[in-house]
């Protein structure tokens, strides 16, 4: 097939949209796990064009986006938003890149497969050009959902998220730091990323509206997780809430299982899982919290307790930088993914 | 019996707790309330006797609390700590005051009413010499419970919370606005009142660890729950997480009902409960929000919609300011109802 990736001792990335907060962390990412790089290809808006940011010791512009951007391409890993994905990750497809895609554009897709590599590695190779990078939210609780769905099969979530500000990009991080210096020196807060000020606040709203009273974040928690866990039968119930955190989203997660899974199980099985460290000792104040986890690739689980209200139920609060686990670190992996085979 | 109230025309009241965050609220809502006090008695610890506080135009003086400090007190208001509860609440009702107490020392008692006017006012008859005032978080979430567990029994409830720093006290509140100082002027952040930094963080650890993994306010609203509403059925899961919000607690909670409860019929059902305002109108960015709701006497709920995982669940957002409803104002609707019959 031909968007299957030719084996090669490196390989020609693009990164578009790499001036955003995910683009960044995609060039740390990269770096720091030593990707092999032969070109490298530094994407944005007319806006970023002419920009510098060096790699690896070398410096690059930054070329505005364009339907020419990515002859000679093999992999193009995209965080711009859903619109230049709807436009340009096709277009990246067909000159012959592998796209991997960070909006929400194509995730829902049939013929898009939707990836978490500790959860549905298998996926990855059914791609038709474009692999969908999951939501941020929902890559963090599935790598956690997972091994307890091995143990026994996972039939209801109650998810309640404290999500950071820069899962709002740079401009909600920037925002949430405004604000906070704002309010020490007594100005009038600044209040454009998000529809309320989030300092010494917190906002019950992620994501456009939809019919059924739920946001569009919310559902996609929903559908996603059903995608990926490749079980439709997972009924996930969410309440997404913005809180006043720089980076790293945490989760109050209840789950409800075929069979009981003790804590115990619970605890050996999250050990033992990739991309998950168990933080959990409550009488020594040890739990994860987004300011430990901010900046780190694993997802941390603690809390870990029977759950007191359902039967089959399981209690427990994951944390994940958002960025990294929740956006840049998962395209990446899955690039390591094609590239291995 | 020698403890129901006499009617008078006003009575004399104490204060036990006055210079603490809640004791603050206690002088600003029987001044709202214009609550008839023929005597007023502020009462501290000795390190803060001899303070000066102003009520209703006239100043007091803080007097320590001794076990002298109740002859002649009609009702004592006590919010100083459990262990001076412990102590000086059985003394102040020996001496023939009627003790409504904020600490958790008595709740779970047999011969103590725990009381939430809204939900169980008659309950608050019953008492012997002593009423306790539930745990913050359970009375904002019971005051929303209560509608709908009248139009259908509920038999689950799943509760995350984000808790203000004010629910650890003035400390709490004082050290996240001292954190948000220091943070600016780039100081190392003062740690005192919380395990862990709260500015730019959330912290999932409110109250001791218990043995089952809940702490002891996760298991708080379970017990208390039961208790208020009289059904000893109600199974309660929660998650409290400190949030850095510096007053009113939120609350993510789902219902599961004997019988499916309709999102109109809960919507109509908390419109017309007291103590509860519907703030429900998601695509115009309006739910209920800490910010706003600080300072207000009711509780706010929004987000109302159908469950998702749960066949006949119900999930909504709730907000209350703790300082008020989940304390202050709580005790003094105590009061009122003792001196109305």
């Amino acid at each position: 097939m031909s968007h299957q990736l030719e084996k090669k001792s490196s390989y020609n990335v693009a990164i578009a949209g790499v001036t955003g907060a995910v683009g960044e962390i995609f060039l740390e990412i990269l770096a720091e796990r030593k990707f092999p790089i032969n070109q490298l290809k530094l994407l944005a808006s007319p806006r970023s064009a002419g920009k510098k940011i060096s790699y690896d010791g070398k410096e690059y512009t930054v070329e505005a986006l364009s339907k020419d951007s990515f002859n000679d391409v093999d992999i193009a890993l995209f965080s711009a938003g859903g619109s230049t994905s709807k436009e340009f990750a096709p277009i990246a497809a067909k000159a012959g890149a592998v796209v991997i895609d960070n909006s929400s554009a194509f995730r829902m897709d049939d013929d898009v497969p939707l990836v978490v590599p500790e959860v549905n590695p298998a996926a990855a190779f059914r791609h038709k050009g474009i692999i969908a990078n999951p939501n941020c939210t929902t890559i963090i609780m599935v790598v956690a959902l997972k091994p307890l769905h091995e143990i026994s099969p996972i039939k209801k979530v109650w998810v309640s998220s404290y999500q950071s500000a820069s899962g709002a990009g740079a401009k909600g991080m920037y925002e949430l730091q405004t604000q906070t210096r704002q309010l020490v020196n007594d100005e009038p807060l600044t209040i454009e990323a998000f529809s309320h000020q989030l300092l010494h606040n917190v906002i019950p709203h992620i994501d456009t509206p939809q019919d059924n009273g739920y946001t569009r974040e919310e559902m996609k928690m929903f559908y996603e997780t059903c995608k990926i866990m490749g079980d439709p039968s997972i009924k996930v119930s969410s309440t997404c809430v913005r809180v006043p955190v720089i980076s790293a989203h945490s989760e109050a997660i209840t789950i409800e299982s075929e069979n009981p899974i003790t804590v115990e199980q619970a605890r050996e099985a999250l050990d033992k899982a990739p991309g998950i460290r168990v933080v959990d000792d409550l009488p020594n104040n040890i739990y994860p919290m987004p300011l430990d986890v901010a900046g780190k690739d694993d997802c941390e689980v603690g809390r870990i307790r029977k759950d007191l209200a359902s039967e089959n139920g399981l209690t427990f609060w994951v944390v994940g930088d958002q960025l990294r686990k929740g956006a840049a670190l998962n395209a990446v992996q899955i690039a390591e993914l094609l590239i291995s085979k």
